[in-house]
């Protein structure tokens, strides 16, 4: 593998197929030349957007991949770039994640272990000096890498700062690393983070279902479950998940991508009441009337927003139990996952730890080849049996789009999944990855000087 | 060890040690006389009341010892004794338990593979025939042993039938096994099921203590656990247990055992968001005022009752969280466990599940050698090392008693639990039983024709 190489003052060197050990990087002093003494700059990683189980595998391998390459100092962002703005940054390669045991306890450590933020830069025109400020910084910490790791959102970050780079050709590189629980980010077949919310929520799912089904009442006994998911109803079609034959799964599915029907959601489950004393349906907190609006804008005074201006949606779940209160003598129950579908990292997937995982290392890989305003992508080649490579993808065409459930995998009627839907699914969700016990709960790597 | 032993028409023979092989008490029949060849009848098994994670180990541990002894048909009642009544029998042992995999297999199961019911007996006055029922059932199918596992209300069945075949003289041995994840019943250290919706409880605070802690917001970030507990705070204690060298825990817990002050809540909120961002607080869903009433029933169309008669109690963590909302500026969060904290068998505790199975075979055993109107208990003892031994306790003093968190392990200001209560709780959540994982979820047992 080539590697291209910069001094701490971005002056391009050339290209070199070998790493300098870090001891000759630190002694030499920009020296010019191929072939001869370089110095490769510092990295530094933040974690932005919600927080999800795996978000710390990526941070860990950033770290391992930057210490291989014998990089100087890893930086974290305490607290994404809102921290980096005010030069808090966390001093990971020395003061955290110093051994492979640290490397993988890192890894079973759910939420943001640098912390996050949700903060999206304004455009350089209206502030000018931000921009000016993030590179200060770098140069002041001669960091040559920026690595972010985040939705959305946060890939916008990215493109800004990646774009102000090219303008000004300052020889900074930008690289995303996805991240986000629910699924949408274009350009990529899946995104850490949301094999591992799968598998708890199909796991839930489950073990709601054997719980509601075990009174054999003569009135049914009806659980909604509401899950995450604004406009994608990627973790909601997750709950199809827990169908086999030792389960029949959840009796009905509603997603975002098509709209609520609320007559025939009711008349559905008053159909199934005929016949089975059980069940159990998953709604998206982001269902919607053919109108447009949110369902659980029913009741006005459920409508808040959040930093980034989306509307905080939840309540959809409840409204509905409440309604069928109202017109039923049904027993129901509601349920809402809220942030433990995002942050059990005890019933994570090996196989979306390991993608997590990898993305950092590949972020890392590519950034050093000289990749700048990109966004490591997850593809499949072949799902069965399931085999994963990694790309980069131009940053441009993932900020601020959303992929959302293909419609041809949403049944007919819009209370179901296909199975195309599980056999995607299925494979992001292999494997345990198993915590480490202390005292009978799992145990977390935690910030605080070692 | 001496074993009573009866025919199945309830003449009692004499003492032996040995137990016939099945094949010998299959072929005789009727010959009395001290070591010759004896009759010993069959077992029945219901679950009643509320499922845990750990009840289907209490139905193992039987159908395991009752096949050791050699009994002939280990029966399940379908749906508890509501099913009995119908003769709808389950033949466990040729139909579904036999070999040593399924054992296995039905310990990693959630929820009452047998069905459960909330049914108690009428008093013997008002309905004298549901008790000739019951016996003429037993002897149709040769039952000798009648055990039942659950809880307060469920152990009242046990004592009013072995009350009525005290009374009539009837040979059938009637024993309860404990069970429920309240942790209520009287006369023994703790309950099956209680420790693994602790290990749930405590493992999911903590991950909602790292989601919430990973912004760092001005505006402090509130999150209200609501947690089950009608009278008693066993559970909602249990979050105390996410405390560790890498963990603060919940910043306040509200236990129903002590009264709930509305002002003193609200104060030590606001006091602690002056010092920090992210506010975690678990309440009991049976707190109440100083006079009884039930916080949540602050707003009275929440007042729900269950077939038992009592009050369904919830939603107070909804509604501390809307007047905390409508008071501050802080964002505002309610997360109910409702189900999931007594179905997660997924992250059961090896010691629940061990002690859940011991005290099915325990019983089996107890039944055999002639006990009857007993209850099996749980007893430590010594703490560290842990040690536990099994006992049996005159049913009339368990049912339809409750035992509560001793005040003395609340804290005076009454938010929080003493290092007591860790002391006591922590031996049982220790180690996970793995669950048997298919295309990456949990696999359960359920009941249909092999």
């Amino acid at each position: 593998m080539d590697f291209s190489l910069y001094n701490t003052k971005g002056k391009f060197y050339g290209i070199s197929r070998q790493i300098p050990d870090s001891a000759e990087w630190n002694a030499a002093d920009a020296k010019s030349g191929l072939g001869e003494i370089y110095i490769m700059g510092n990295v530094v990683i933040g974690q932005s957007g919600g927080p999800t189980a795996v978000i710390n595998a990526s941070l860990a391998g950033v770290v391992q991949a930057a210490r291989i390459k014998g990089v100087e100092k890893i930086y974290g962002m305490h607290y994404g770039i809102q921290g980096f703005l005010k030069e808090d940054l966390i001093d990971l390669g020395n003061d955290y994640i110093r051994t492979r045991e640290d490397i993988e306890f890192l890894k079973r450590t759910p939420s943001a272990f640098l912390g996050s933020c949700r903060y999206k830069l304004p455009p350089f025109e209206k502030d000018p000096e931000v921009y000016e400020k993030v590179f200060a910084i770098m140069e002041k910490y001669d960091i040559s890498c920026f690595l972010y790791i985040g939705g959305n959102d946060s890939m916008d970050t990215v493109k800004m700062l990646s774009d102000y780079a090219a303008l000004h050709k300052k020889p900074q590189r930008f690289i995303g690393i996805p991240k986000t629980i629910d699924n949408d980010l274009p350009v990529m077949d899946h995104t850490p983070g949301y094999g591992s919310a799968s598998k708890y929520i199909a796991t839930s799912v489950k073990e709601i279902i054997r719980d509601n089904e075990c009174y054999d009442s003569p009135i049914p006994s009806v659980v909604i479950i509401e899950i995450m998911g604004r406009h994608a109803g990627w973790l909601t079609a997750a709950a199809a998940l827990s169908r086999g034959d030792d389960c029949s799964g959840p009796d009905i599915i509603c997603l975002p991508e098509v709209p609520f029907d609320m007559d025939a959601f009711y008349a559905r489950i008053h159909e199934l009441a005929k016949v089975k004393h059980s069940i159990v349906i998953a709604v998206s907190e982001g269902i919607r009337f053919a109108d447009g609006t949110f369902v659980c804008e029913m009741e006005e005074e459920n409508v808040k927003l959040d930093a980034f201006g989306h509307k905080m949606l939840s309540g959809c779940g409840e409204l509905l139990a409440n309604k069928l209160m109202q017109e039923s003598n049904y027993k129901v129950r509601n349920i809402e996952f809220s942030t433990l579908q995002r942050s059990a990292t005890h019933i994570a997937s090996v196989i979306d730890i390991r993608e997590a995982y990898d993305v950092g290392i590949y972020a890392v890989n590519k950034a050093y080849e000289g990749e700048t305003g990109k966004v490591v992508t997850i593809n499949v080649a072949e799902r069965d049996p399931y085999q994963v490579y990694y790309g980069l993808h131009d940053v441009h065409s993932v900020a601020n789009e959303e992929k959302m459930v293909p419609v041809a995998w949403i049944t007919p009627d819009h209370m179901d999944v296909t199975e195309d839907y599980c056999r995607y699914a299925k494979p992001m969700i292999a494997g345990n990855y198993m915590p480490y016990y202390v005292d009978g709960i799992p145990h977390h790597m935690t910030l605080k000087k070692k």
